[in-house]
């Protein structure tokens, strides 16, 4: 039996483009891993053996010699790009799997066609576990985190395979059994969407520093810079002020000034506001970060509304107190992405029936991932603190961020709109704090409209029922028997 | 034949809830038509024509017999809750009916819903129209806005007896034939999705005013029946003085103090951010009165974000200033709410292949429906000037109304987050408007740090490709071959 396991393999991976070779090589550099191979084209495959023989893989030419390259219960990862090439690659495996075996999709899939998968496939006894990866190709070659749901049988083979190739971050590695089904890609979902944010609150950061004081990217890159060694230290903090400083070689001038200006997206920021949306959870931060990068998307517009008046630009008159102000303003806004993405979670595991552990989220996004950042040990300890936590913002620790925060906060987007530079999240984040924490919204008036024109009814403060003014009657006031 | 015909009826409507029976007696009411209705149980039928002699209904109580009161082309128009009831009920229908025939949902489908029914009724020669239909109960009875797709065979026979129940607008019926298939009912989505923007522009006015100057709610519906009389005049701008002035009689405080602050949404509105997210449009006003109506149906975050700090409020000084300051500001988002509005349908009609005429849709929109608005005109206008104008805001009136606006937007904007009065549709509006206006946006850095992080690759000012720079290695820049 041991002369023989040596020609097996404990894992497998599916798709040899970057993302799925990378992680292959990650896997096969781990103590105890053999890592076998398959590429729909054997060409691929064989690309990645001549340049990585360190690796030692076991190539498969078909999907039955994959499968008996693997030792059971046979354990791989799907890396293809998202949609029906996945579907495909399952359904192979399952022709060649057994029960027990565990198919696991790596790739940025839709929750709920994960859970659509994880059904089907589970009729045939075999696991299926779809497992969010974030981190880039970087991450996939030396540490992602890695965010699988599942069943907890599949978790019981795939956990120690999957640690050893996760980031590791504070001793600890990046990964957890998120919950079952699809939780491991909600959960990825969400990462990407306050991500979207994240970049856009940077952007917005940069652009009012820039327009405001006049200050150079590579000046701004200092910046940057200065604040990663403080609480807003983080990976794409640091990569900012890497981005700003680059020179482009081909005019001498900063890169950043000659990228054209149009930001693209995948799905999944898209994903995040709709499925939000689903679940009456507010998402504005993400929602304006997406919807920034569509509205730069958009250059027939953009040339039409070139000349549309703007203001009068008063320049900054002190400037080192105005960029520590949004830096204020940016760490104020982050925390209020964070708390909508983790209410979007709460809401999700509650629709989905997961039992996810928030402070274990935070803790596999402290490495490997692009939100990784110091301020995520907050998370985890906020809601170690108090599980029941019903808003992040509202944690002792991220209430004081705020408070210390809100004055530049609300000084830096008055500025930004008497200055006519767009800062959508840093002022959206702060309308939904201010909507958090009212006494009283407008809200009400909004329902004595609805009553007035749909008879939609209202509830009273004062007592139990539900009411509707006769508006086109004698204007008393009628019990409803329910809203309609 | 002749004598026949008296006992035969031109329009059948199914479905005897308020809407369906306001909409058969609207029918009744006008010169030349014979009215069939039918409900899934009789007894709602009899209470109608128990109610409504005056109606000559002619009732059915089956399917069958619905079927042989009508004169062919036998067209129905179905007014049950949307879902699933409505596919039982094109079942039935299209169980009696005959090829030529016309099977109308006036119920608030999704388009997509509308589009796979209509795809699937047109198999069997029948006709399905979706026809949006604003207004409320109130409309359905006296002449409502309506919106029908599907097929110009189908408008032949619909058109007249539609324009005969719709409401007049200068002269003018408020009703066209949208598009096919599922135009109807996507316009009518963008309808619902404006109206939710335009009640939270109005919420947020009314809060600013009551918060920055203290006035009543009765002196604040003195100053919106005055703003009734100028360029905002509008249904909504008319009904909220009416909600505003209205006294509650058991505690003789406004009904507004008495009315729960929390907003309840249906589905449309969230469709048309959802849908907007697909087709790439930013309809951030949207967005933003959706997530406030979220905000404010969440009691327990609310109550645990009650004590979090907010600035110490000044008042405001020049309070007529501040007044009509609000005034110029709402104007001025509420251009850019349309605009996004519009883009939506412009983007729908290119992704679904309608041929949409703007104009005609904001000329519908003058009468019947809950946004009609003086300001309609001044859109309908622009389009006729320009059909290909990109963006609402760019056509003259409008790009002159933010021009006038844009120092009070701009200050109102700052002056409600200075206060920590909310103000998410007015900021994000602004926020947008200075986005599109911009030489230059952030979102090239975006594409730097994407570019860092996952070698999304980028595009070049000047010159043609895909540029990705290796910053892993000696960062030099590279042609891609594409983008991945």
């Amino acid at each position: 039996m041991a002369a023989e396991t040596v020609t097996q393999a404990n894992i497998g991976v599916v798709g040899m483009a970057v993302m799925g070779s990378n992680l292959a090589r990650n896997l096969a550099s781990r103590e105890g891993n053999t890592v076998a191979i398959f590429n729909r084209s054997y060409e691929k495959t064989q690309t990645v053996l001549d340049e990585h023989p360190e690796a030692e893989f076991l190539p498969a030419k078909s999907y039955e010699e994959f499968a008996a390259s693997l030792t059971k219960p046979r354990t791989a990862i799907i890396m293809v790009q998202a949609g029906k090439g996945t579907d495909a690659v399952i359904d192979a495996l399952t022709g060649v799997f057994e029960p027990g075996d565990i198919i696991v999709d790596g790739g940025n899939a839709l929750f709920t066609d994960t859970i659509r998968r994880e059904k089907a496939v589970r009729e045939t006894g075999i696991n299926f576990v779809g497992a969010g990866i974030s981190g880039g190709e970087e991450g996939a070659l030396l540490g992602p985190s890695i965010m699988p749901g599942g069943s907890a049988e599949a978790w019981e083979t795939l956990g120690p395979i999957l640690k050893s190739i996760a980031a590791v971050a504070e001793g600890e590695p990046c990964v957890t059994h998120v919950g079952t089904d699809g939780a491991g890609h909600f959960v990825k979902m969400i990462h990407n969407g306050i991500e979207y944010a994240d970049m856009q609150l940077i952007g917005e950061a940069y652009d009012l520093i820039r327009r405001g004081t006049g200050k150079t990217p590579a000046e701004i890159a200092d910046i940057f810079a200065e604040w990663n060694k403080g609480e807003l230290e983080s990976y794409l903090i640091e990569i900012t002020a890497e981005v700003l400083r680059q020179v482009d070689a081909s005019t001498g001038t900063p890169l950043v000034d000659v990228i054209v200006d149009q930001a693209g997206s995948k799905g999944t920021g898209v994903w995040t506001v709709q499925t939000s949306l689903d679940l009456g959870i507010p998402v504005s931060g993400i929602a304006e970060a997406v919807f920034a990068r569509s509205v730069s998307s958009k250059p027939a517009q953009r040339a039409a509304a070139a000349d549309l008046p703007g203001p009068t630009a008063s320049p900054v008159k002190d400037v080192d107190a105005f960029i520590e102000g949004v830096r204020q303003a940016l760490y104020a806004s982050k925390v209020i992405a964070y708390s909508q993405g983790f209410d979007a979670i709460v809401a999700g595991a509650e629709q989905y029936g997961w039992d996810i552990k928030k402070g274990d989220i935070a803790k596999i996004w402290r490495g490997g991932c692009i939100i990784r950042a110091r301020f995520l040990n907050r998370i985890t300890e906020a809601y170690a603190e108090n599980p029941g936590l019903v808003s992040l913002v509202t944690a002792p620790f991220f209430t004081d961020v705020v408070a210390t925060a809100q004055d530049s906060w609300r000084n830096v987007v008055a500025d930004a709109a008497h200055a006519g530079i767009p800062a959508p999240v840093f002022s959206s984040s702060l309308a939904y704090y201010d909507s958090l924490r009212a006494d009283r919204l407008p809200a009400a008036l909004t329902q004595g409209q609805r009553d007035f024109f749909g008879a939609h009814t209202y509830k009273r403060i004062d007592k139990e029922g539900t009411f509707h003014t006769l508006w086109s009657g004698d204007r008393t006031e009628i019990e409803a028997a329910d809203s309609h």
